[in-house]
């Protein structure tokens, strides 16, 4: 390439850079979620992004690997996928070592996952995921668990129930009525998926006639007229029973991947923003046996960055951006750099998160450049703080000031920050 | 595909699952990079591992784009790279918005990076690099301040300065040296990088001669006769200030990429086990030239994960693993189970990190998962602990158990465990 051709700094169509202002959002909405997966017990994994391409071909949604998927040959020939989702990667895991991993086994992940979309609200080529899964149990408990789980998660966020719902059926429910209707087992993957878009989708009623003809009418009467089930209703019943209150029973629930076996879920917010479902799962329990093992009954669900994000703009969760450095040593002249080294070295012994400034600029730029920065407190390091061996801590949002020696800069940084 | 077919669980070659003892092992690396950066006032930032292959067409390593990228179009025909190297999209996102950000500017990052290699101890297709810079400043300082960062980390883990080294070199050496033979501007990005690999390479002399004939003699005894330089001396002695003590010069050191421009370094293990070097970094002045802009001095460095964790196993530094879990309640008969789901619930708002053996199975067998889970303690719930409402917790590694009501289990817990 000629070096004077002027490179482009924009990312790669459809995905993000993630400036420190933004990757506190980011880090903000994965610790939530991390640290309440923790509290109900679930460990973390992880995988490479890149999967044999034949992971996806029987189980993820045709149109995802058909047309959204990023999948190429490697230098030798092998067919790789980003992973579009992570649960076949989680199945795949589970299955190699069913005998050695304990179950019930609870596992969650924050990965990375890929699909060639055109991009729009809520949709980017690149979003992290996080997946929660409850593995080995197939009672209506691990499905509870599951939804009081994503349940949690919101409030931590500092959602009130009052503003998401939690819509949730079951695909028996779907099963039974192919089953009455005669619908073969061909055409049921094409006909969850069209209900799945229902109420998104332009002349449904025209689409479902194709893939079922005459059938079609018969199945949507069916299903509307079906409200709810025990299963749900207990469901329910225990969910309220620790505390989560805004599950409803919706028989329109679909989910789009073909995986699904018993309860399925959905998360909307209620502000009417943001129109199209948050997130969602439910219980899938022979997934694992496309590895030729034995069934292992799973449910779980996965919780995207982007809608989560646009969901805390739209009701002003958004956390204010707080830098990880506390302090920052302006220095006054060059002769003190070293001296202010040597003290922000001994201050991160005693855990203080501290920045030299090295530009050289005036004391007054270098503090503009904290306050622009965000950064809580400053000490202007010169001749006269070396010599006497004392230090003005200055808070630069109220302005005050406190004198004191080296040794004891940690404790008021610590006893000030609480 | 047919669903009969057996997939592998196999994950795709020269990648890695990270099962939950696995992941904890990087969260324990990536957590002690993330928080000595953040001591040194670093603030984390994040790309797409997608990126427009033109942004390593002209500085990255031409082995590495040519021969080891993935690189691949996608469904518009855009070439796409998946990130070998973190320098050029940092560099990219520095330049796209250079003018609002403060400078000097302390960047960290860990991200995934992806080279076709053949695979071999310490080379993986996919691995994780901590990536951190300093940018906007030339001083030595900051040259200083990134070596120590390095050196902190390493202490962060347990390493004793004896156990690693720090070689240092300039690349204003080999540009004065070429300067002083004539070698043209074509031949030195090629020599540089037969230099960098000099002590790994069979026939150096004979490679070297091909690229610039009679001169290659010259240029070695030029360089072997140069054994430090004013500036590296300076460096040291910067260093040994601040507690960095293990430091030398060795001109030898060249670093394969490109874009570096001054001070380079990388990191050995000395106990002969792991005999390449373990990371390292330098000084790039002109990389966010190449988008037009002004030249930003930087000065960086990136850490692996697969070599890093090969330095901890050699040196016995390994944690432990811990679960995140601190608590299982065991489930006595299932009549128990919503009591034990409504104590989790409580303990939660306790802050307490609490798994339900949803099983059903015998009381001694749930115990025994939580022991092979390495579970610190359990409390069975039955009937009798519901009648009483007095819960017994039990410690599986010491075997002594405490009575107490609901409402004290998190403060004996954190007693306990403080």
């Amino acid at each position: 390439m000629n070096k004077d051709h002027q490179l482009s700094t924009d990312p790669y169509k459809g995905v993000r850079d993630f400036y420190p202002a933004d990757q506190f959002i980011q880090s903000y909405i994965f610790e939530h979620m991390s640290r309440t997966c923790e509290l109900f017990g679930y460990e973390e994994y992880n995988a490479s992004v890149m999967e044999p391409t034949d992971l996806y071909l029987s189980k993820t949604s045709s149109e995802i690997i058909n047309d959204q998927s990023y999948t190429f040959s490697d230098r030798g020939e092998r067919s790789v996928t980003l992973r579009p989702e992570m649960t076949p990667t989680l199945a795949r895991m589970i299955a190699g070592k069913s005998r050695d991993i304990p179950f019930p086994a609870r596992w969650y992940s924050i990965p990375n996952c890929f699909r060639y979309e055109r991009t729009q609200k809520g949709r980017l080529r690149e979003f992290w995921q996080l997946n929660a899964d409850l593995l080995g149990v197939s009672s209506i408990e691990a499905d509870a668990e599951i939804i009081a789980l994503a349940h949690a998660i919101m409030r931590s966020f500092g959602a009130d129930e009052r503003n998401f719902e939690i819509r949730v059926s079951d695909r028996r429910l779907l099963d039974a009525a192919y089953d009455a209707i005669g619908i073969d087992a061909d055409a049921r993957a094409d006909v969850t998926r069209l209900l799945d878009k229902r109420d998104k989708m332009e002349d449904f009623d025209g689409k479902l006639a194709k893939v079922i003809g005459n059938n079609a009418q018969r199945l949507v009467d069916m299903l509307d007229s079906t409200t709810s089930t025990a299963y749900l209703e207990q469901l329910r019943s225990q969910l309220n029973a620790i505390g989560v209150g805004n599950m409803i029973v919706d028989t329109k629930i679909a989910r789009g991947f073909d995986y699904y076996t018993g309860m399925v879920f959905e998360v909307f917010d209620t502000s009417g923003e943001n129109r199209r479902s948050l997130f969602g799962g439910g219980r899938y329990d022979n997934l694992t046996q496309m590895f030729g093992g034995e069934a292992i009954p799973a449910v779980g669900f996965g919780m995207g960055d982007v809608t989560m994000r646009d969901y805390l703009e739209t009701h002003n969760l958004m956390p204010s951006y707080v830098p990880t450095t506390e302090l920052m040593l302006c220095v006054v002249d060059a002769s003190a750099m070293s001296h202010a080294t040597k003290l922000a070295h001994d201050l991160r012994l005693d855990d203080v998160s501290v920045a030299v400034n090295f530009s050289g600029k005036k004391i007054g730029d270098q503090i503009r450049q904290a306050d622009k920065m965000k950064i809580a407190y400053i000490i202007a390091v010169g001749e006269q703080e070396r010599n006497s061996g004392q230090y003005t801590i200055k808070n630069l949002a109220t302005g005050h000031e406190l004198t004191t020696s080296a040794d004891k800069i940690a404790d008021h940084l610590f006893s000030a920050m609480g």
